[in-house]
């Protein structure tokens, strides 16, 4: 809606899937007989129908707007911006159409592209904006088949700013957003859950208040799910419309838009270009501070928590939509000082789950993507089915080819420079890479006084679990044993437990041990003859880039390595290492060594030559202790093959 | 082979799919990527291939031989025979054709309908037999296609008896064994597994003996792929004929027919209708002892045993074919004598693996059919495909009716007279139900003097596993809980425990704590007001028989109550309380009440109407306690509904 006056200045909102353990009682029906565990009744709910739900209960909620950013380096910015504000739990987000900025292309910076990515890699209910005027039925259309096919379910149905001054109604042309509105209702029925916008001091261009209501209601009738409203600047501006409303017997959910003054520029644009009046007193006191952005923040957010407060606090009001303007202190805040911020430690399952209808039922992924997901999401998309259950169910599909390795959403987050100083300028021998991968996994700084806070494999520092294996991973890969990935084993945890648990309380996890690394055939050669100790204990795979594989897997059987056991429910595997992918995830593997670290230095160097020949001569290996309820031996393992190096 | 010059002598083998830890890297290929946990090579393997890899490994085995009853309550004692010499271990059992007995017909004694049961009900690879001679191709192919429809796999290729003195060869018709192999690899390519009769004399109508063996050769060449010999006296008989095989290039595997000697008058009749000659020196034994049938049959064991020792010990043969005449005690006694008898307490699967093909994925059931996985079997023998990996997965398939109470592989073992002295002449109210219960329990006499060995829901006495709650279930069941269903908590024993594990070594097996009765509606009050306190941690389904049902389950999910953890595999979760076919169940188990036992007592007779009356208003229960790791909660949630009535 703001976006129906201006696109500079829409906000938008990550959405996560509800926590864990909400009980199956709740889940809908087309779940019941589902193979699926549907911990989460979410994950088989519509937009709608979580907003009910989430009313129905009495529980306040917030949705947060984002625009299309302009360059790719800001759509990497702006996804890592949804993982971290997803991590609150809004209901949803929404993204802003552009009608400049070709809104339904395939550009990384397009608005179907940065819905597409919220909903499909970062797991996010997400709304699409779409505006139509100026537009042909076809192209519309077609926008709204593309949207579908990505696994985006929610439309925003705008009008849209008309082109020049004066504007005329298109006979048989989509003139009004309630064209939209049916349009949608015609071609794709019930597919797509409908929002539209209110504005709660009438549209700028209604002939009145009234009228533009009468209007309002027309595009409920016509087939919309529920209502965002323009941003205002006093509760009872909202408290009054949504009355209004009522009285003309909408009865769909509105949800209040909600715009924390962030800076004095950004106000005055906006409210230039939606046409709506500062009130006085907040203009008396922003003047003063104009120059103080501090200032001005600390006093958005304090006046639009004052607001929000009143809007729940009249009993009227379970969700608020946040305008965020692309950023995150303002809003983060106003959510917390409502307590409505959830960091909900609770995870349905280990990893994060996808919001394409598609994967609804996924509950099987190999771990070797465990640091990766957005990977793994992307070379499965082209996938018919997800398996679910078993990993084995799956009839072995291809994975996608990943050549390109500066996909936006997988792109380093870090600039050249700065992974020079963490990963070293100049290398002199694979000591100096052992050395990196140590640093990682201490936490200290490099020699050059620089900590190593992320690597090739993994984006992010070390994850709380792997904290717990910290000082064994330090000592062997100090040794050369380049550690990419590993878990400890766990034998019935609750499934509450703050670092290992998932899925829905009263339950219990498991894991096997798992230990994934890069090192030298002179290490392998001694690591095979130990792991004949070992043999009924440890599953290994063994593989070079040229795809010599070493195994002792039975046939290529997939085996389970996070299991969890719940109070009336099937057994659920979240994660297992499958001998078939992993040979798809050990093309991906070396390459990082080439793409994201080799590529830094310049050809010939010697920096690049090292790389290049850990990339040619090492290899990839994991273990597997399927000893659970035992130590962990891989320890020992890697101790006794140092041993027998020694 | 015997059948080929007679009938009455055949004998047959049960054979039962191979312990548990078979490892997997012997599976065979179209297992290798298969959602079946595939814990044992031999589900996958065709009946030649069994034979192949057992002749490499230097494994000696054993396979037995049967022929068709001729009355029904015959055939409900050779399958019970067929359940007890299947735990012994035999690779193979065969069944004969019967030509005067309907052979291809549905009659419960007939040779297809033997067959069926053995594969199907008792899970034993087996060998049906067919012979040629007077029967048209139509006849043939039609025998052939049911035969595969029913999943058998293995036919063994016979002439059969000419009708009448003089034989004539028919133009076009089936005159030879020869002609019947060819017919069935032309219309069933590759599909059947065929044997044939070889004939260490050569046969009776031969020319010669040379003669004989080129006609054997012919059958080989036909497409047979192993021979079973004609029964013989002496060790070298049958090397001879091997080493004159081979001679001329007969190179499939060639297993000697054993018959151990049971009998005077049984082996006259044989000899007779074999035409074989029997050794002077066996006659001169046995002669003297003819008229006592003990003194003959353990000279029979004792020669059978040493003429296969001398087979084996010749390092030319590795399987023992024994013809049984439908008897236990002899080649039991023979197998045991020469260590290949082998009882193997591993299971695969907690239940007994079906040996249909369209089966071999299938590895969840639901626990209530686990005293009856016959009537399982049968009731779902129309399913098109079987779950695996998760009972979830299966699309709500329907369960067969079961009309027919009667039906011949379900019929108690016991007459009429017996049950009455078992569970009362004269039944004088509940109580004297709840005392049948009890001694059933407590495998105590009851008043009458007489041990209740079986009763309507389990045609076995208890259960070891069962054992182990013996203690509880006695106290509860003389309290009118009647206990019909029950396995304890198990949390990560090892696979090979001798009680409850299963699968391959190497691994863990849990059960969540299950305990199914039926009980009066003043029990059921109670009770749910106990479950009360336990909401989160007991999951309960309690029908009546007219359907009510109150249940805390979670939509109508599965519960998993055994899974168990292997090496290199995916979990494994073979039983589940599934409350959408606890309803079929419930039919079934309702019925019992009426079929087995209130229809032996006259009509309006008090004995009848007390059964009568609980079957109309007892409800079934069922209870599982999902904290597994925890001491089993039910009998505390039982103890705590007794305190609340007194």
């Amino acid at each position: 809606m703001v976006n129906e006056t201006q696109h500079t200045c829409s906000a938008s909102s990550s959405s996560k899937s509800d926590g864990g353990s909400s009980s199956g009682s709740e889940s809908s029906k087309d779940s019941s007989r589902c193979s699926t565990p549907v911990l989460d009744a979410d994950r088989h709910e519509r937009l709608r129908e979580k907003m009910r739900r989430r009313q129905d209960s009495g529980d306040n909620w917030f949705s947060l707007e984002f625009f299309p950013p302009r360059t790719a380096n800001a759509a990497v910015n702006l996804i890592s911006r949804f993982d971290r504000m997803g991590a609150g739990g809004p209901l949803f987000i929404d993204v802003t159409w552009h009608p400049a900025g070709d809104p339904g292309s395939d550009k990384e910076t397009s608005s179907m592209i940065i819905a597409n990515t919220a909903v499909n890699y970062c797991g996010l209910e997400t709304i699409l904006h779409m505006t139509c005027c100026n537009q042909t039925k076809d192209d519309i259309t077609g926008h709204l088949q593309k949207a579908k096919r990505l696994g985006l379910k929610n439309i925003m149905a705008l009008r849209g700013d008309p082109v020049g001054e004066e504007w005329e109604e298109e006979v048989d042309g989509f003139n009004y957003a309630v064209d939209l509105v049916k349009h949608i209702r015609n071609e794709f029925d019930d597919y797509f859950d409908i929002c539209v916008a209110g504005y709660p001091k009438g549209h700028p261009d209604a002939e009145s208040y009234e009228a533009d209501l009468r209007y309002l209601k027309e595009k409920v009738s016509a087939g919309a799910d529920f209502i965002i409203t323009q941003l205002f600047f006093r509760s009872e501006t909202f408290l009054k419309f949504m009355k209004d409303c009522q009285a003309i017997g909408i009865t769909c959910p509105i949800i209040p838009g909600i715009f924390p003054i962030q800076g004095y520029h950004s106000l005055r644009q906006l409210v230039k270009l939606s046409k709506l009046e500062v009130p006085q007193e907040i203009k008396d006191v922003i003047e003063p501070i104009k120059d103080n952005d501090a200032a001005i923040r600390n006093y958005g957010v304090e006046l639009a928590a004052s607001m929000c407060r009143e809007l729940l606090d009249s009993g009227m009001v379970h969700g608020l939509h946040f305008y965020t303007l692309n950023r995150e202190v303002a809003t983060t805040e106003v959510l917390k000082r409502l307590g409505i911020w959830k960091e909900d430690p609770r995870r349905p399952l280990p990893w994060a789950v996808s919001a394409h209808p598609k994967r609804r039922v996924e509950d099987v992924r190999p771990i070797f993507w465990a640091s990766r997901p957005k990977s793994y999401i992307y070379r499965t998309q082209e996938w018919d089915d997800f398996p679910n259950g078993r990993w084995g169910n799956s009839s072995s599909p291809a994975f996608g080819e990943l050549k390109d390795y500066y996909l936006f959403y997988l792109k380093s987050k870090s600039p050249r420079e700065e992974l020079l100083k963490m990963w070293g300028e100049e290398l002199t021998g694979e000591e100096s890479v052992f050395e990196v991968f140590t640093c990682y996994i201490t936490g200290e700084p490099n020699k050059n006084g620089h900590k190593v806070t992320c690597m090739p494999w993994n984006d992010d520092p070390l994850a709380t679990e792997t904290n717990l294996l910290k000082e064994q991973l330090e000592k062997v890969n100090r040794r050369g044993i380049l550690t990419i990935n590993s878990q400890p084993n766990i034998n019935g945890k609750p499934s509450t437990d703050p670092i290992v648990g998932w899925g829905p309380s009263g339950g219990y996890v498991f894991q096997k041990a798992y230990l994934e690394f890069f090192t030298s055939s002179e290490i392998v050669t001694a690591l095979l003859k130990v792991l004949k100790k070992y043999e009924l204990r440890v599953n290994y795979h063994i593989v070079n880039v040229k795809g010599q594989n070493i195994t002792n897997a039975p046939d290529l059987q997939p085996n389970a390595v996070t299991w969890g056991i719940f109070p009336g429910r099937e057994i659920i595997q979240p994660t297992v290492v499958d001998p078939v992918s992993f040979l798809s995830w050990k093309d991906e593997d070396f390459a990082l060594w080439i793409e994201q670290w080799a590529k830094l230095y310049e050809e010939e160097s010697p920096s690049r030559m090292i790389i290049q020949y850990i990339h040619d001569n090492y290899y990839l290996v994991n273990l597997v202790d399927n000893d659970f309820p035992l130590e962990n031996c891989l320890w020992q393992v890697v101790d006794d093959t140092f041993e027998l190096l020694n």
